[in-house]
């Protein structure tokens, strides 16, 4: 099957994206054929200013109702796929915003927040980041959001949660939980990235992982290509399965340094927390609008269609039935 | 010297009251000739709530401007002394108020605030308490609340303090620091209780222990009297030495059992954290108007009167004078 007509039929689902959100973005998610995407809606920001970014994602879909909808469940991205759409899953890359309120979390399931990472970075209430210096794990409180996230129907997300926290909300999880978006540390050392023992960890466990091609975490950094990424990929289906794996970009548009800085630093203006990255997307992924590339460096690298459909979407879409 | 005599040249400090504030406990304070006190302004509550209730500390202080007074620094309690007036030294329970910004602490210092209790009973962003199942210690945005209160002059108050991160912020900071109310693990073990190797830790880093006559905590419980405070302060004289010691009733005046619960849960309404306790304040000392009965105590027991001034407030002021 030629490459257009395949990525054409495809549920393509990015595990995430953080981008500036305009027209430009929106525009490139449909030229770039994307079904639906966790899209991170809070990182850094408190109950109230995150609520206040979801009512500007609300004034988008009221803008755009020919091109976005908001996802609540795995059937409404299939739907967006009929309708020619994106849909669009709220995520957030920390617990900020659940503050410490168990409460806040069905208030934000309501508002459609399907995906929540339980660290970014640092320590929280809930457990540990990757880059704090020592992790005891998920909190007595952190037991309680897992909880709930499961109760309310949250995916757990993974990725830039501390080894030992991540762990244990594997094992306090009773839904699947996911690295959405991580490389392997058998292609390169990085405190972002994950050991082959992790990666068998969250799969022996049910667990799902959707790769990313952040170049700084990739074997050949900036210097990487689509097929640098597809390789990363075939990493981790060979420790996860093929069933078990995904994608997730990472994909930035539309942000300059003050916003990565305000990443970079503990809680959003303390402790920078690594070097500033100058970062170059992968040659043949340097856009939202450039996902039929992701698909033919996987028919070049001899994947077939099935393993190519269930990798770019089908997959993902397999877990968020499970979990929302 | 008569116990009247003495009492009324005494500088009494109390390193912790919480109370519902009011006239009746104005009055209470005054009688029981109360020169100053670590009055407690912030539990569970963030930075806009405790902003509110340092607001209502203001509406009382220039309601009552005969019987109270501000304290930002230890000569404002000597001051009080001389005017026959309360010193209040507004003071945290907890790190929430500072929320995610190093910056409101010197909004705080600003305010009055001159005792910051780093975690209450669980983990916060800052380290862990004493009821949580795991203490990783101090977190790297901990190092850099002690540093900012260092800076500011705020004292770090450990009595609610996981064991682990009660150590690390005595290595860290670089002024004293204290358990602010504590009784020894020697007469009773309780989480809340320090072990003879934490009173000599702290100790032997310059820091300063005030004793607590918390009814639960003191090995006769209920059936405790005035006397077996003063037995407790003695056990805690024997490690710490007679210089680093003061007393820290944590007298409540004027609570119900909503307050009581909303202390008791983690974050103010999640997990019970401990059973309800029945309190009975010991015999001798079941009203802010009964310190005179302490100062009877300490005599009866044989204390001398340079002794017994150290221990009823001095000690407390030359602590607070190295870091306010």
């Amino acid at each position: 099957m030629s490459v257009a007509t395949l990525h054409d039929e495809l549920i393509v689902f990015d595990g995430l994206i953080i981008s500036k959100w305009s027209e430009e973005v929106f525009d490139a998610m449909r030229s770039g054929g994307l079904t639906g995407a966790n899209c991170t809606c809070s990182v850094w920001e408190n109950f109230r200013d995150t609520m206040l970014n979801i009512a500007e994602w609300n004034r988008a879909f009221a803008k755009y109702p020919d091109r976005l909808l908001k996802a609540r469940t795995a059937d409404d991205i299939r739907r967006a796929k009929t309708e020619n759409k994106t849909a669009i899953l709220l995520g957030f890359q920390n617990t900020t915003a659940f503050e410490d309120r168990l409460e806040f979390i069905e208030l934000f399931k309501e508002q459609g927040v399907g995906i929540v990472q339980m660290t970014y970075n640092t320590q929280n209430l809930v457990g540990s980041g990757c880059y704090e210096s020592r992790d005891s794990g998920l909190s007595d409180f952190g037991h309680d959001v897992v909880a709930e996230m499961n109760r309310v129907g949250m995916l757990c997300d993974l990725s830039h949660v501390g080894p030992q926290t991540s762990r244990d909300v594997i094992l306090a999880s009773k839904k699947p939980v996911a690295y959405s978006h991580c490389l392997p540390s058998g292609l390169k050392q990085h405190p972002r990235n994950k050991s082959d023992e992790q990666l068998r960890f969250i799969a022996e466990h049910g667990g799902f992982v959707g790769v990313t091609m952040f170049p700084p975490f990739l074997r050949r950094g900036n210097d990487s290509t689509v097929d640098d990424y597809v390789e990363a990929i075939d990493y981790i289906i060979n420790i996860v399965g093929e069933d078990s794996t995904g994608f997730g970009t990472d994909f930035t548009m539309g942000y300059g340094t003050p916003f990565f800085e305000y990443l970079n630093r503990d809680k959003g203006d303390g402790r920078q927390l690594t070097e500033f990255w100058k970062v170059d997307f992968p040659d043949g992924l340097k856009s939202i609008s450039d996902y039929p590339n992701l698909t033919a460096a996987m028919q070049r690298a001899g994947w077939t269609d099935s393993k190519i459909r269930k990798i770019m979407g089908e997959n993902w879409l397999g877990l968020l039935d499970q979990v929302l």
